[in-house]
């Protein structure tokens, strides 16, 4: 088995640097438009097999060392009670939008494995299937960024019904988050239970907040699952699966981050990756984080690149190479597949 | 004359601390929607008695320190030959998109008086109409941001045009940027001649960037600009006019942004300022930073966000209040007439 990526996850020493990529099963692959073309977006998401199918894809095609589970983040949100759908051109709607008290009453904290038991038949799947080859990833939104959804009923620029509720409403929003938080912490369980060898939280949207109002209304409450999930496979007596927590746009936001409790930072592109090292603690763990659209470069310019983040996060006590963001439905397979062999390549000369 | 504004950009002492808002002529006042009513955006822009006239309505209403020149940052997109159109749904269409060298060929580096003489025409009057009562800021976008408007023909989320031809043509992108950068210097000293008494350069998207590629995909132009200005009123013994520099998302930027050579730098609202000026350097000038969304709270919510960047700021060599991005249209205008008084009265018992 390909365990690199849990060792870099840990701490440990690798004899290269392990790679995987942010929405590494996507549109940008032909194998997985095959697929895609059989199934709307969600049937795919609720279809074990065909999920599963999709999940492999990027292991054989890039040789990457880690899966990542196909689904959404919005699943839960479907579970908790609303109704949900992808448009072609708008993104995901969710009916009714949560706006007021009645709004939050009417959600319940699902059962997993009764109201999303697809997602953790898709885990069990793939660690049928994968037998080994390489470690599976679980995720989930981050509370905050699953409650913009919520609140905007959709995606958004501003998030000006969202804030405007944590500052006009602020109980209303916190007992949402206390749902929300709950929701998720039970999802991760399930799907670590189901196998899932370790798990990201997408706190997307967590930039658009100042520090202080980013601590308050978004990283208190994934504080409360890290800690929670902590706790709970210590007493079920669980391997310590690593938690990874990915924020869109960390640089302001880095000596929050490094409180959260997670085992690995996932750093975007918009910051040095050793100057967020040097925020989070020369002991942290990053995930990052070339710039997606990096890879319209040409191939000598991309390693140019690899080079660059390879030689930056050497100062980190481990460096899992990553998109500081996922990748563009744009990109060419190609340099994608390029991408991987560099960071393997030029990470096992440096050690 | 109230020059606070002015002192606090040269980091001199003053009473109390100066604050204008970005975007403070706008939607959000029924004063501005009146004149609105009467003529689309781009004939107020146009008309220099109307751009006058919503230029000083905040000065009346919210009581700040300084004028900003109502006007658009595309003005000059249009005055280098672009179509330009305001949609009220899709904003701001330029055609034809410049994506290749003839795109680039047919573009022009205009006279300011000749295509925008209605801009130095409205500065004009606006001096003669604020009689001094308080400094008129002039701006325009900085090349980068301009270029995305003129790459993408709109507005984007991702930039995908944008950066493709960065990283696919970089020659054809440097001699875009060449035009575009000669048609600013020579917008910014037509304004400064025509009476502006400071000049921000907006670089609302340059937070897409990587450090590495801000540097040298968006600041060096920034670098020239300041650098010719400055030689300028050297040279035409002009009393110095303080520039601006803002750029959005700033928080992994600010190492670079130190070198820009501006005199204030604008910080957004996703870092804490006390820690935006320890990296800028405590002999910065600053201006921001209250996310425009805390305009929601009630107003002792307010008054303690405002004590509280009053006091971080405390450790620069000049502060000058304003939200980290422009008022929202949704804006109380009650809400901001109070921001003003609260930051010259908790400001002026600090000293």
């Amino acid at each position: 088995m390909n365990d690199t990526f849990l060792k870099a996850c840990r701490g440990e020493k690798t004899d290269y640097t392990p790679i995987w990529i942010m929405r590494q099963a996507g549109r940008y692959l032909d194998q997985y438009q095959a697929v895609r073309k059989k199934v709307d977006f969600l049937t795919l998401c609720k279809t074990p097999e065909l999920a599963a199918e999709v999940t492999i894809q990027p292991i054989d095609i890039l040789k990457v060392d880690a899966a990542i589970l196909f689904s959404d983040i919005l699943i839960p949100v479907e579970a908790m009670g609303m109704n949900l759908e992808f448009h072609e051109k708008r993104g995901p709607v969710m009916t009714p939008a949560v706006r007021d008290e009645d709004g939050v009453k009417k959600l319940s904290v699902p059962d997993p494995e009764d109201k999303m038991k697809f997602v953790m038949d898709t885990i069990r799947l793939l660690r049928k299937e994968l037998s080994g080859r390489v470690p599976l990833i679980g995720f989930s939104g981050a509370p905050f960024t699953t409650a913009t959804y919520m609140i905007e009923g959709g995606t958004s620029k501003t998030f000006l019904n969202t804030k405007r509720m944590i500052f006009q409403a602020p109980e209303l929003y916190a007992s949402l988050m206390d749902k929300i938080t709950a929701t998720i912490t039970e999802y991760l369980k399930a799907q670590i239970k189901a196998g899932a060898q370790a798990a990201q939280l997408f706190d997307t949207w967590g930039g658009i907040f100042s520090p202080g109002d980013f601590k308050e209304y978004a990283l208190q409450y994934v504080k409360k699952i890290i800690a929670d999930l902590k706790k709970w496979m210590k007493d079920e007596k669980i391997a310590p699966v690593p938690i990874i927590y990915f924020v869109g746009e960390t640089a302001g936001l880095l000596e929050e981050i490094r409180t959260s409790g997670a085992d690995v930072y996932g750093v975007d592109w918009r910051i040095n990756i050793d100057d967020a090292i040097r925020r989070l603690g020369s002991d942290a763990v990053v995930q990052g984080n070339l710039d997606p659209i990096a890879m319209f470069l040409p191939k000598d310019k991309i390693e140019l690149r690899v080079k660059d983040i390879l030689g930056r996060a050497s100062s980190a006590r481990g460096h899992i190479f990553n998109l500081g963001h996922g990748v563009l439905p744009e990109t060419s397979p190609d340099n994608v597949i390029a991408l991987v062999e560099m960071v393997h390549r030029l990470s096992r000369k440096d050690r």
